[in-house]
């Protein structure tokens, strides 16, 4: 048996789950996993399904094909269909924070994200060593205001190379062109050190310092060609108070941004996120 | 014995510390509570005493006075001094929304607000009937866009009359002039329905519901002249998530507006927050 | 059109979501929320349905029947049909302590719980003017070591008299016998002043404070015959440290003890819960 | 100039601070940090200061000798002394699981932990590849039944060697004999992962599952006699729901673990824990 991991919307309308269940069931499928909800404002449905099916790749494919044709066509569904056991392709860009790439590697090597990490891209190359210690490939693209372009160029060149599904920022302090993000809509995933849409863009540690807020946080979202602005995946705050600093804002912010950027790629991994008007929707 | 609780701030210098508890041992005065903090950023010293001193009020003025002669000059310190178990007095300021105006009233019946609570304004009548309920007086204020000026003129007049020390918005819906809160510098106390500086002004809980954010949170603050700009006092959050609508925001802010404004209030009457630079220290 | 709220669990087997929604669209009910969750550890199905169907009495009653016989009893289903705006008749017992008191009762007055309260019951008479002052009826039965049982069987009495749905112990200090407990199964609620299964019965705040925890917490659940031991419905926690002693863990704690109070009410006003191997499956 | 941590507490007496402010002062120390805090219910006075002071060793070490002869003899304070930029040496045992150690060593490599790590010791060998990832000294040392006293001595012996100044237990699954944790009195820190005093002992994902908590933990603590019983000196909880089942708890807490255990280890190497009636003070 082989499991596929269904991402499902489209308009709401009756029946959908009894008709996308029946189907299952007709072709023989077995359901693992259901969740879905209706955002009753825009009249949205979204499901999320993970099913068994036969193994034989030929009948898998037939099986897809006829519930895209059968089901998906009919409800105007936007539809993701993934193998779910497959783990996808993740490659890393840095910068000289270090701190994001050590959990992230960290939990790689000890099992915990179920992703290949086939390359680390960087601007710089400080954070080399770190690559190496975890024998994962490392190249350098400095980039500077004149060769933007060629800096991007050579970097999606190397994305396709190792087939990347989908692009983390861990800290990487570069902007990315429109360009670049239409590459991989809703498929690079940035982390902000702050609570958006509080502080966006530079020094947001020095600004919430300066505007005496009693709590700090940290948000993972899908880059979109307005810097800070894409769906947000995962937020999560920490209290601060009169008795810390800046350079204290830094380091527990830290451990933020390393609980929601590492948040967001499980949820990316698993599949387990929508994209609908700006906003994510994760299943449980 | 009586109780008298000392705030203090002034530009940092050895031996303040030392300087202070000497004078009120020489006095004879015993400190029951000492909390301080330097903000070596700009080198400004803050601190909080509670100290029991003979209650006779001739030689309790004498103290203070002395206090204030011999030491707090000498430092140039910016010093604030209050009986410790004497009841500030609380005017609200409420609207047409009702759960932070019950929720103040429950905890004050309950023991749990060291205040008086001489009268309640509103712009509306519609919460006469809770303050009945609870036998505080009453004042309905209309205001409209052209009597702002008298409708201020008689509220300030009220709490004069009342001797008002401070003055909460419970969900009061009016916005105050520059010259009302002149008449109470960091003594008016605010509730705003959302994470600060996130969703200043109207409507918070739709433009975080648009934004698609993933925590929700709540502001108490002192009213500046700027909206929504002054210095923070608490603030709280609570998660959503996708299957949250605008009216679930809502709901769980109530919440949080309750808890962040009480939260608010506690620490005020305890004399417990310090207001420099547009920040607060809250003394533990 | 008339709502009605289905609550379900049976042994899980293929095609229950189907076989529900296609019986609810073939009778031309309109589903407006489903929200179901498998655990798969025990194989057990679980779902919430809130669908409108014709309003007509008749209609309604059959649709019921029906959905009982055709549906439900096929699959062994534990079945729950509740009328969705109807709302439930909760019985407040409480003792001295007032704070939970207020708020439910704030929170009732404002129109954020939809309940009925057609008695408070206490075994003190300390609390009367705080239902008087909110217009409810208040029963004074003192219970000693010598009349439990009568006392109870007063109490249940009056439970009938009033048909109350549920029952809320708001720091009701009695402990409830297995026979009372009985009468209401999965339907009496509870708070307890700490993070269960940490420092059940008597004094937790004390226990708290001597094992040096830097979180405090409240629970609320469904009361069983073994004190402390209920499903756990809801919980929160706060933060303290070495500069609170036991009095500011217990006025920390009264935050926690309302605000998980009043959210374990509302799960269950709304028909959100189910209970299920002494556990709660909490429907979002 | 160079900083000295002192960590006091003695019995509360009048005058503690401005004796000790005072004597630094006459000395031509300069005090950066100063927190005091006074338990009323028992009447102890604690405090942490940071001073500088000449860098000459001999005049260093004499004024150390004055601070204990002239102050904290007087006083019979419990007193330690630190040079505070002096790395301190820990040690880390370890066992199978690796989220913590892969979680400490990129803390550490990444600068954000102010210590030397001269030696892990493990009971296994399969974290053997991590050590020597992050150029670490690596010992594997077997622990059975039978040879538990020679397998400490060997230990001890090894922690000696290196001058270990504190052990961390980083999910190492052998319990330390009281004779091996009087050779560091409130100097070896253990994660355990729940929220004690709730679920002590082992398997506590699973304990806590089946109770059907709405919260988990984990704790940092020191290490007594007693399993589980030592003083607290860090908590964290995360949210769970009927949605996460064993294997989801145990994910979720290796996140609480990480955080808390190098929350405790960073107290503890900034020298901000006093212990005192088997709980923590910990200075901000």
């Amino acid at each position: 048996m082989k499991k596929t991991t269904f991402l499902i919307n489209c308009p709401d309308k009756k029946g959908i789950i009894a008709t996308v269940t029946n189907f299952i069931l007709a072709k023989k499928g077995n359901i693992t996993y259901i969740d879905q909800y209706v955002d009753r404002e825009v009249k949205e449905f979204f499901m999320r399904l993970v099913c068994e099916f036969d193994s034989d790749e030929e009948k898998l494919a037939r099986f897809k094909e006829s519930f895209n044709n059968d089901v998906a066509k009919n409800y105007g569904m936007h539809l993701e269909m993934y193998d779910t056991d497959k783990k996808p392709k993740m490659a890393l860009f840095v910068s000289k924070y270090d701190h994001c790439l050590y959990d992230i590697l960290g939990r790689h090597a000890s099992g915990e994200l179920h992703v290949k990490i086939p390359i680390i891209i960087s601007n710089h190359n400080d954070l080399k060593p770190i690559a190496d210690a975890f024998n994962i490939p490392f190249k350098h693209i400095p980039v500077t205001k004149d060769n933007k372009e060629q800096a991007e160029a050579e970097q999606l060149a190397i994305l396709r190379e190792h087939k990347i599904d989908f692009v983390v920022l861990a800290r990487y302090m570069q902007i990315l062109s429109p360009d670049f993000v239409n590459h991989f809509p809703n498929k690079i995933i940035n982390i902000h050190h702050s609570f958006l849409p509080a502080f966006p863009g530079a020094k947001p540690y020095h600004s919430a310092y300066e505007r005496g807020v009693k709590i700090i946080g940290a948000t993972s979202h899908y880059v979109t060609s307005d810097l800070d602005e894409g769906p947000i995946i995962e937020q999560e705050i920490v209290r601060v108070s009169h008795v810390h600093n800046v350079q204290d804002f830094i380091l527990k912010g830290r451990d933020l941004e390393k609980i929601v950027l590492s948040r967001g790629i499980k949820h990316h991994i698993q599949h387990k996120v929508l994209v609908y008007n700006n906003k994510t929707v994760i299943f449980s």
